[in-house]
């Protein structure tokens, strides 16, 4: 059976709360989809077996299996290698999960697996704002930092699965670091996640009286939505905190350019709807420390698949790099 | 024509001082040189006629030019895209200098250039300790600290040939950190270069009154040679400056395996000589900053490429990559 009798794939967005089933041509057109909780399931057995009835509708919807060339499943601490989720934190099947495999056998067509931030790469190569680059980096920007990195057209698993964890590069040594979910200090997620955002607003906000629309906020419960919408009325405080944030990823990716030189930085995720609050600092961070030979020559953008259904589209599209 | 009958590549190691022409078989054997002093050509015509001059009895000897299947060039600031010398700062022909075209009309055969960092991940994967790696990163440590990173069995130009710049990565932020010849501040490069570690010597000798064998020497005067040799007597001074040193590596290599998550770093150049005085340091600080995912996972390793004629194995490694 050839390509134009299986025309769609399957994206999967596997998420600490809901999975997504998607269906998808070859357009990048999300046909029908359902969901799951992913949190009802004791077991990798039950969810799976949920899925596939979550998807039989969808499945009979499009034609039946035989119109269906593979599966491709982002998931948190998804390895590209084995197939599997490694010790995932957030999701409630621990050690070492083979859900490709078990999703392969009950589907009866090839399935694999990526981690969150590489599917959105994958899904702005073929849809997004990546099309036609073979170099560019994206970087996911929400409850941590994420990245998938493309390097000479392929994505980087590197030796064992697990590169492009950039959210991790240290950014400031020493015991000043802030502590990082990881265990150890000065990660640049911990300064430029939503949580991290929420963070740096609070410690402005205690170490200086400055007036700010924040403070009529419990800090304690401050997110980087308050700061996006205070800054957005012009609030002094919330623009300094969207600044710092901004220089930090753009020191960031000025150590990333010396390493691949990239053609392009997409950003993804929440944050980035602070538009130019966060992406023009960035920018100017990043061409004041970058090497010389790479100043204004990279791209900054924000990603082309911010609908609801991105993570499912860039799923997919590692359906079609494994197709048959 | 066939391999058989072209059974040997050129390969070119150009310095700031000296230029290597060598005829490398499939072996990785150097069968005969030639060398001409690089700084003697005020033109890059002239070179490349010197250049050709000089190859002439070398490719006599093994038969000819119809042997040849192509030429490799290691240079500083080479270009692999464009196959030019870009604006190399210690060559005397200035802006960009199309060097491998150069070459290529005058002799009739395929020639492609890469700096030389690259050019000796390129020797390490076919002739080194990296055969049968696909993901590993050399850094070099020279007068500079240069990179060669491969991914997925490539190495990694980026978008415009000039990626792995890993001796710019701002290891220390803002003004304390050392002045840098690229012309920005706390580069990995002002630390854990041969320069860089001369420079530590200096510091930590003025910042104390130790008792330490390099006292004997004119501050000025110390290099990266004097501290090996020192630390080989058993100066503790001298043993703490390899430490800081490798500590300073380890911890950039934590970020770099945050990136590429490579299988091992290989180390290159004289500082290397150390031995387990550089590396232990290493190793022991990559695997305290790395994280959990990646302890103890790489492999840290010094060249096998050690002898005078690495530099025109690596580079002629780049002949058999691109010769018909």
């Amino acid at each position: 059976m050839n390509d134009t009798v299986k025309p769609y794939v399957i994206g999967v967005d596997l998420g600490g709360t809901n999975t997504v089933f998607g269906i998808v041509n070859q357009r990048g057109e999300v046909l029908c989809d359902n969901t799951i909780r992913t949190q009802e399931y004791a077991t990798a057995e039950a969810f799976v077996e949920a899925g596939v009835a979550c998807l039989q509708p969808l499945i009979e919807h499009v034609g039946g299996i035989a119109t269906i060339k593979a599966m491709g499943i982002g998931a948190p601490n998804g390895n590209y290698y084995s197939g599997a989720i490694e010790h995932a934190p957030n999701l409630p099947w621990k050690g070492i999960v083979p859900l490709a495999d078990m999703f392969s056998r009950a589907l009866g067509i090839p399935v694999a697996m990526t981690n969150d931030a590489n599917a959105a790469a994958m899904g702005e190569m073929i849809y997004g704002v990546a099309r036609g680059m073979k170099n560019f980096i994206v970087i996911t920007l929400g409850t941590g930092v994420g990245s998938g990195i493309v390097i000479n057209g392929q994505l980087v698993y590197g030796h064992d699965g697990f590169a492009g964890e950039l959210g991790h590069v240290t950014m400031v040594r020493g015991d000043e670091g802030r502590p990082c979910g990881c265990g150890r200090k000065g990660c640049l997620e911990t300064y430029c996640s939503a949580t991290g955002v929420a963070r740096t607003a609070r410690e402005i906000l205690a170490k200086t009286d400055r007036p700010s629309l924040l403070r009529e906020l419990d800090p304690e419960k401050i997110q980087s939505l308050d700061v996006s919408i205070a800054a957005g009325k012009g609030d002094a405080v919330a623009k300094e905190i969207f600044a710092f944030t901004g220089k930090m990823l753009g020191e960031a990716c000025a150590d990333f350019a010396a390493f691949s030189s990239p053609e392009a930085f997409i950003f993804f995720g929440g944050l980035t709807k602070a538009g130019d609050l966060l992406m023009k600092p960035i920018e100017e961070a990043y061409n004041a420390h970058v090497m010389g030979i790479f100043r204004n020559k990279a791209k900054f953008l924000v990603s082309g698949l911010m609908s609801s259904n991105a993570a499912v589209l860039g799923a997919s599209a590692l359906g079609w790099e494994i197709g048959e």
